[in-house]
Parts: structure tokens; sequence; C-alpha cells
């Protein structure tokens, strides 16, 4: 099977989907750079693709699918897991336990952990913009009361959807990766005994270490 | 089974959660009010199903379960569909199209139209706030852009997903239905053809019609 991603090394969404590729041990995939400093997402070849103009864009012999979280869920389902491996659980309950935790990192976490990675990373280094302080700070408020409920959390499940490595762990690696080492906020994550601990433990899986060296080195 | 939903009558997310159950045939939950404006969302007892203080929750003899589009997959999964209905696609791939069209809604129509919903109907009504209007303006602007896209996507297809009512679909219902009542913002809708018809199309089936009658009238 043939597998394009249409994305950027450097962007969170497109990690999501590569990560995901990763887990299922499928590594014979395409990355076709979208370079969105040029605006290529905005060209008409590419919104034949997705046409809100976003990056990434997954395709395979059967699909052309976008929102990287639409297309983890797609890629669970569809590869088997490796041994030891449950990405979406074992059954419906731990299924849809999955589900809930990537839905708060879909509506929580990551508008919180975008916005401030955005302001003290991206509009800087690649569009000449100056960080807003104050929209800084105010996300960074909400981001410790998140962060107090998944200590409380962590503090008694190994990882977020019960004792597996899930969708909803790999959903939360990328963007808190660069709130650490590019937004430099890591002090929030470090801080706390059980949210450090299972950070830790989810980067240090060698799918997003081969992200790091390939991507991000 | 015993199902119950704790959210509120006038929640987007709450009828998001009993519109799903009703198009599985199912009508013998619980709905166990949580008072938003008496701030009962924030209480112990409620954190301790729900400890990010949010509605709905959805609890049956297997899982407690938040986060409305975690819930809503999880009953499109485990009821089975009524004759003629397939909420989830026929199969994997138009399950990743229905899984796409969740996710569009999730992270580009809904920031948008809770925006102006909260600045033009819930503050005003509920907490005693004015709009602000520059905030609305700014949100219309984007909404407009999404529809064009909407549009022309519709022209082709007859639903979000293919030829099916889907998750996808059902998941717009809530908050465009207060967008157009409430916001009285139903130009934007009404003045596109393939838009207007595919919404007026959803909102005419008995689940939606049912909400109307039993929630909001």
């Amino acid at each position: 099977m043939t597998i394009k991603v249409y994305g950027s090394k450097q962007s969170t969404c497109t990690q999501r989907v590569v990560l995901a590729l990763h887990e299922k041990e499928i590594f014979d995939y395409e990355l076709v750079t979208v370079d969105l400093q040029k605006g290529e997402q905005k060209r008409p070849e590419f919104l034949q693709l997705q046409p809100f103009g976003k990056i990434p864009v997954y395709q395979d012999d059967e699909v052309t699918l976008f929102e990287s979280r639409a297309v983890v869920r797609y890629i669970a389902e569809k590869f088997p897991d490796p041994e030891g491996y449950f990405l979406y659980g074992r059954n419906l309950k731990e299924k849809a336990l999955v589900e809930q935790w990537v839905e708060v990192e879909s509506q929580n976490w990551n508008p919180v952990v975008e916005t401030i990675v955005r302001e003290e990373y991206f509009n800087p280094t690649f569009f000449g913009k100056q960080p807003n302080e104050q929209l800084v700070l105010e996300n960074l408020l909400k981001l410790e009361k998140l962060l107090d409920i998944y200590e409380a959390h962590l503090s008694k499940s190994q990882y977020l959807a019960g004792d597996f490595y899930s969708l909803a762990d790999l959903s939360h690696i990328p963007y808190t990766f660069y709130l650490i080492k590019y937004a430099k906020k890591g002090q929030v994550i470090a801080s706390r005994r059980f949210v450090k601990a299972w950070f830790e433990d989810i980067c240090a899986l060698r799918s997003w270490q081969k992200i790091l060296t390939n991507f991000l080195e």
C-alpha cells in the first residue's frame, strides 16, 4: 500500500499522524512537504485535497483524509497493533476512555498549549511577530489548572485511558514537547511528579524518538 | 440498562448526547439536571464524575464518560442503528469520512459558532454580559468563509460524509440551531442553497424534533 502524508516536519499535527504510523510499525510512507511559509497550503492544487487549506492530509489506496485526529483514529483501526500495543484499547469500554481523553486533549489541552507555543515560538521564529505576553500569561494560568487535574488522574492511572499507552497519550506528545523545548515552559510539567513521569515515559517510546531524530534534529 | 445523562436542557453538548440516544431509539434515559447558573458543575460531588467541571456526563451500567463527542462515538458503536441508519458509516472508509467531518465540526466550526452564540445569546441572557461586537464580527467573517467551503462540498454530497446521515451531521445541529434561532444569524445559512437544504433536512429528522419539543419549547 502506498501512503502519502502531505505536511511539514515542523507541524505538530503532521507529527501526530506520522507518530501513529510509527506506532503501527509503518515506516514506508512518503512525506510530501507543504511549505507553510510560502503559503503552499492555500494553493489550488492543495485545496483539491484539503478545502480548508490546512495540513496534514493522509492518503492511501483507499482514502484521502484530513484532520489529524480523524486520521490517527483511522490508522488505529485499519492497521494491526504490534505485540503488546492497544492504541484504541482492548474492548468498547477501553476504547470509550481513549476517545474521552483524545477529546480532552482536543477541547481542553490543545487550545491552551497551542496558544502558548504559537505566541512564544511559531510567531517570533517563523513570522517575525512579537508574543502577546498577556495572552501567554492567561493561558499559562489555565494550563496550571488543567495540569492539576491531570496530576490527580495520573496519580491513579499509569496512562490517560488506563494501564495501556493509547491514542490519547500519543495525541498529547507533539505540542507538549514544543511547549517544553521551544516555548521553554517545561517547569509546569517538571513540577508535577506524575505528569512528569508520564510525559517522560511516552516520549521515551521509540516512535517519538524516531521523529525527534528524523524531523527535529 | 440504566442510562443517565448529567447535563442541562439548554446545553448544546448535552443535546448532542441526547440526540445520539434518540437516533438509536433510546428514550428511557434519565436526564439529571446540573444547574450551571448555580455553578453545580463545580461542586465536589460533580467533580467526582467530571474532574474538569463541565457537562454533560453519560453513565450506563458499564461506563461513566465525559466529552460529548466521545460519548456520541461510544453510543454510535455500542447500540445498533435503526433500519436505514448508518451513524458511523457502513465500512472503515465511510467511518473515516464521518470522523473527518466530526473533527471539522470540532476544530473549525464549533470555535467560531460557539463564540458568536456565547456573545450574542448566552452571555446577555444568562450572565448579564454585553456582547463583544468586534469579536462577533471577526467570527462572522470566519464563518462566511467556512460556509463557502461547506456550500461547495454539499453541492456534491447529500450529507457531510456521503449519501448517509451520520454523527458528523448530527454533531452540527445544536449550535447551528442556536446560531439561527437565538443569536439571529440565520442569514448566513439561508443565503447558501445547499447548506440551507442540508440543515433543514437534518433538523427535520424526528430525533431533533423531539428535542425541540421536550427541551426547548
